[in-house]
């Protein structure tokens, strides 16, 4: 329902009417002016050509100083959706099994099925914060477990995994054999502190991106940092399907690192400063919802709540949200991403509370 | 060993040594001007957004009405080696098998043996001028062949198929119910004239790039045109792997094909001019070699040579070249494109001619 609403959404927009998109994380802000002329620069330098699968030795390197790992183990790539169906496709094709927390983000699942995998649910609630079980993880792993995929922040619930959850959930993982494969593509604009997979261990794989931390969603850039077999096995299935991403794309992406701390304060103050607005909003509405703890989402639950039917007439209305069964088995639940502008937040939020009354 | 070789000399160049890359289909000629204006407006536009997991329906209709489809038979895709990744990736995962003629580019048979597909080569020969024997592709066909894979003009042989040769091998491939991948990338600046697959049936498979003819590489674009039906799964398959090519450099591709012919010309012109100039110290060293019909590439041949041995003391010389293994049995083969400045040609063309003798 993700893509299909977004489809739709786009569909009714080519077509003149104004819709409000709260259904997808693309962030409104412009991809900052000094990202776009360095891209513009390495274009006319004729950074325009072949070059290596892995990524360019200078991003590897200054990605590798960020996470205190070698160059060898960071692998570029068009966005961290790649890097998750690459690794699912080399890892999981002979019906091993994946356990996913849920709510989850579509595109596991979606890339799971693709590939062959068993999925193996972990259902968290919001009456326990989103708590995601230990003693239920596992139950969960058998011998034909291959990967944990941990979400962190998550997406669409904006819960950061505490540290202490974080060390119980590797140091099962590691006493029974699996890989933890951490999608932490919010982490860098995160409301509270998020560790990082690579700060407890070496052994398992980070995804991350340069999308949402610097409004560059669509130029297609986010790495993934593994052990080296596991690096090798990626280039070489790069080097046959994409050969690698745009040079002067890798360009801009390295500015956006000299940039980051500045570039990322100010994108997390302003979803800071809006997620106090909804939070204000729902709570006045009476709805259910946890405190977010990164940018973004927005994941509230009504009692009896059909949110497929919601979001349908939503639209309707102008307004796209995405239906918490997009997710999940979370029918009364659903998301909104506050990735619009602020003026643009109150009247959607107003239109969703008097839809739910 | 195509990428061995290329990753060897991209490696050796950040070393300071002066190679002549004689090894990838690389056009020298820089993305011209305008297209890089293009994609810069786009970008300070805005264009950076998640958009259409198909391709921007601006782009999708002019390419529709070049090659007479629907734009829903349109798929816009990150280069054509992912095209034919999805693709093989979707018809081929139990184990069903593709035809090949050899020698064919590398990334067929990597890419069939990744998605676990069998693979039956049809090999052609120089001394028959390159011609498919149809009989023997008769011969290779059988319940579980899927797809056929035809490179026209191929890679390495510059060779293009023939009208009739093309009808006879349509008429085959309908007669036995398998599908024909048409990959064309070199067809626009090819020096004779290409039948396109979609000329002669709809029913096939057309691939073709924005690479070659207006010196993209590196931008990574490319399309194929399908049925309806596999181009929806093919979307879908975007939608979870990479969301959609930049929309920037879908804006460029745009302004290439508003100056195809232009650019076109003048690119075939180029090559031509170095193939005439190959040709004519290829004859006086009395190497056997067949008259390129499209840009890029010679694949002549020396009775007893090792071409990977070759490969590798050229290397040292300042001259990359692919050894004829990289494409199949022909190791007696090796291969040249002439992506390089006019002037750096006959140095390294005397190199190779000198260490043959």
């Amino acid at each position: 329902m993700l893509y299909e609403i977004n489809e739709k959404a786009l569909e009714l927009e080519s077509r003149g009417k104004k819709i409000i998109k709260l259904n997808v994380g693309d962030p409104d802000q412009s991809t900052p002016h000094e990202i776009i002329e360095t891209a513009y620069e390495a274009m006319k330098r004729g950074e325009t050509k072949y070059s290596f699968a892995a990524g360019e030795p200078w991003l590897r390197e200054d990605l590798a100083n960020i996470h205190c790992v070698s160059p060898e183990n960071v692998v570029i790539m068009p966005g961290s959706k790649w890097a998750i169906f690459l690794i699912m496709y080399l890892l999981m094709k002979n019906g091993e099994n994946v356990v996913i927390p849920s709510p989850h983000w579509t595109s596991y699942e979606l890339i799971a099925k693709s590939v062959g995998a068993e999925i193996r649910f972990l259902r968290t609630e919001i009456d326990s914060n989103w708590q995601i079980d230990t003693e239920k993880l596992e139950e969960l792993i058998d011998k034909r477990t291959r990967l944990l995929i941990l979400n962190n922040p998550n997406n669409p619930t904006s819960k950061v995994v505490d540290k202490k959850a974080l060390e119980k959930i590797v140091e099962i993982a590691d006493a029974r054999g699996i890989t933890i494969l951490s999608d932490e593509v919010y982490a860098n604009i995160s409301f509270v502190k998020v560790e990082s997979i690579l700060g407890l261990s070496h052994k398992h794989i980070l995804i991350n991106s340069f999308s949402k931390t610097f409004g560059m969603t669509g130029w297609r850039i986010g790495y993934t940092i593994v052990q080296k077999g596991l690096a090798d096995r990626l280039v070489k299935l790069q080097q046959i399907t994409l050969t690698n991403v745009p040079v002067f794309i890798q360009r801009a992406a390295s500015k956006a690192l000299e940039n980051m701390n500045e570039l990322a304060n100010k994108m997390r103050e302003d979803y800071k400063r809006r997620a106090d607005l909804a939070s204000k909003i729902f709570s006045a509405a009476r709805l259910k919802f946890t405190e977010p703890e990164a940018p973004f989402y927005f994941f509230p639950k009504c009692i009896n709540l059909d949110s497929e039917k919601l979001a349908l007439d939503l639209l309707d209305k102008g307004v796209a949200i995405t239906p918490g069964t997009a997710f999940g088995q979370y029918r009364e639940h659903f998301r909104i991403a506050l990735t619009v502008p602020d003026e643009e937040i109150k009247p959607a939020l107003n239109i969703i509370c008097e839809a739910l009354e």
